[in-house]
């Protein structure tokens, strides 16, 4: 039985409450030199720091905890080749419920390892010829597992919420709140949060040039659907908004922008040169919106979500080293 | 007029008096796959997120922050090619007390330009045929500059110890304590707090095998020169230890420690990919004793104090990128 209600702010504070002790509660982290060169004043909320290194830990955490007993013994089944696979392995684990990750054929060997090293089982399928949506409802059906799918659900949602709402705890309020934008679970959750606890708090999403359904959709005021967009910012490679997300976003986010690969690049470095982060190319969405002025954030007080810092050492050393 | 007394846990507590609101507080971080590997709980201090990135930051602004008024207009002086000279400019421009540098002529250029960018004057001198001690004094004497050497000094030495003193209070009570070891500023201000705050904490200092003239000198009961050390971990580059950093060490240190650097490139790549922070070879000394097991570990709850995170992008590709 799917849960098609909205979440509200009621259920990103009930999930905090189910995270307290489990999910970091990562730090308020500010750069003289970013608010030198932006002219704002920046507070980063690292989720790179979270566990298992992105933001997806708390709703992947969310969700599987809100679980009945019997479908926890069950166990759950996702879909994906980036960091919801390893969330759920890594949720699933600390819960002690089985979880079943179906990622493409062509999926990086080291996140399939990754996922399974977190205890997930792995099922591959060809991402050209099978469709694994409907992989997964086979799996779920066969085996009586319940389907947490990456964005598109209540306490997916609610749980990145809780995300947004340490930062504006810890912050204090904010004028302006910049968050990467892919299937919309960050951007959805942080909206709640932001409406509940500093409704004066313009929320802007910002998602990859080349993959612009997001700002697209919020235009149409209907969900568009494009092709698997070319970027760096794979956490970012998504092609539609959900059923969920994209209401709660048109209720509260004032636009989407985006930014080039270039910007998150440039980004990378600065992450790692000044404030020795280590931040994934979609983890630097935000910020790169702050950099650029994609979104004008002089004078102003501005949070800042950076959502991950996966990226395997060989690409992250390729963007960091100075052309040679 | 120089104050010759050592300084005391006292000391480090008026020291995190001035700190407060100006330094970072950098967070206690935690990592489950560095206890899996170690058996122990460990609890990490990453002072490469500390301002200017590394924990030099507390006993540079300590110090100026404790001079008279007619110092402080005079300005200060102090010779060093890493973080303590950035530390000393970028503590001076905060406290607007006037800072110079005295850096050898073949200090790498990036370290020259980021500490004229924090606003010091920087004096060249050649390494090979000068003496910056000399120079300094005779700079003092011109200009009535106030000399704050980079480790063996009172109020240097009580800014250290507030890192240790934030992990202690942050993370509670610990058996082991594994610190950075190179001219003692830093292990003798955590064996300040360490001594104060949790009194059956067993304090470890680590420096390089290439440059172990602490442990010499712990063993030896005086102070051991050697010459200068070829390791990675240039901010342990370090002959001897210091006139009052060594009497504190002796009287709490329980050991001195080395690793190798290959040990220190391991443990960068370990916290780039798994804990996605940007560590500088020293900063890397303390958690490579706990991970090869230099110092042992298991079933311990240990702190390790990462001193800092300033290495230059192009060697730290070259540091985390897999062998080719």
């Amino acid at each position: 039985m799917t849960d098609t209600t909205l979440p509200t702010y009621a259920d990103v504070e009930a999930a905090a409450a189910r995270l307290n002790g489990v999910a970091h509660r990562t730090p308020a982290m500010t750069s003289a030199t970013a608010n030198r060169r932006t002219g704002a004043s920046l507070v980063f909320k690292p989720e790179n720091l979270q566990r298992m290194g992105a933001f997806k830990f708390r709703g992947g955490y969310n969700a599987i905890a809100r679980l009945a007993a019997p479908q926890k013994k069950a166990g759950v089944v996702t879909f994906s080749s980036g960091n919801h696979a390893q969330a759920i392995a890594y949720a699933g684990r600390l819960l002690g419920v089985p979880t079943t990750i179906i990622m493409p054929h062509d999926a990086p060997a080291a996140k399939v390892a990754a996922t399974q090293g977190y205890g997930g089982e792995v099922v591959r399928y060809d991402r050209y010829t099978e469709n694994r949506l409907a992989i997964g409802e086979r799996l779920a059906a066969e085996r009586g597992l319940t389907i947490i799918p990456p964005y598109d659900h209540p306490d997916v949602i609610a749980g990145q919420g809780t995300a947004a709402k340490e930062l504006i705890e810890d912050a204090g309020p904010l004028d302006i709140l910049l968050v990467p934008l892919g299937g919309g679970g960050l951007l959805a959750g942080a909206a709640l949060a932001a409406r509940a606890l500093n409704p004066a708090c313009r929320v802007f999403g910002v998602e990859p040039e080349a993959g612009n359904d997001g700002q697209q959709s919020l235009r149409q005021g209907k969900i568009v659907t494009i092709g698997v967009p070319k970027t760096i910012a794979d956490g970012a490679q998504t092609s539609f908004l959900g059923e969920m997300t994209f209401p709660i976003i048109q209720s509260v986010v004032e636009d989407i922008v985006t930014v080039g690969d270039a910007a998150l690049v440039e980004a990378m470095r600065f992450f790692a040169e000044r404030m020795k982060l280590v931040v994934e190319p979609t983890g630097c969405l935000a910020a790169a919106a702050a950099f650029t002025g994609a979104v004008p954030v002089a004078g102003k007080r501005v949070g800042v979500v950076l959502s991950g810092g996966n990226v395997d050492l060989a690409s992250f050393a390729r963007f960091i080293a100075p052309p040679a």
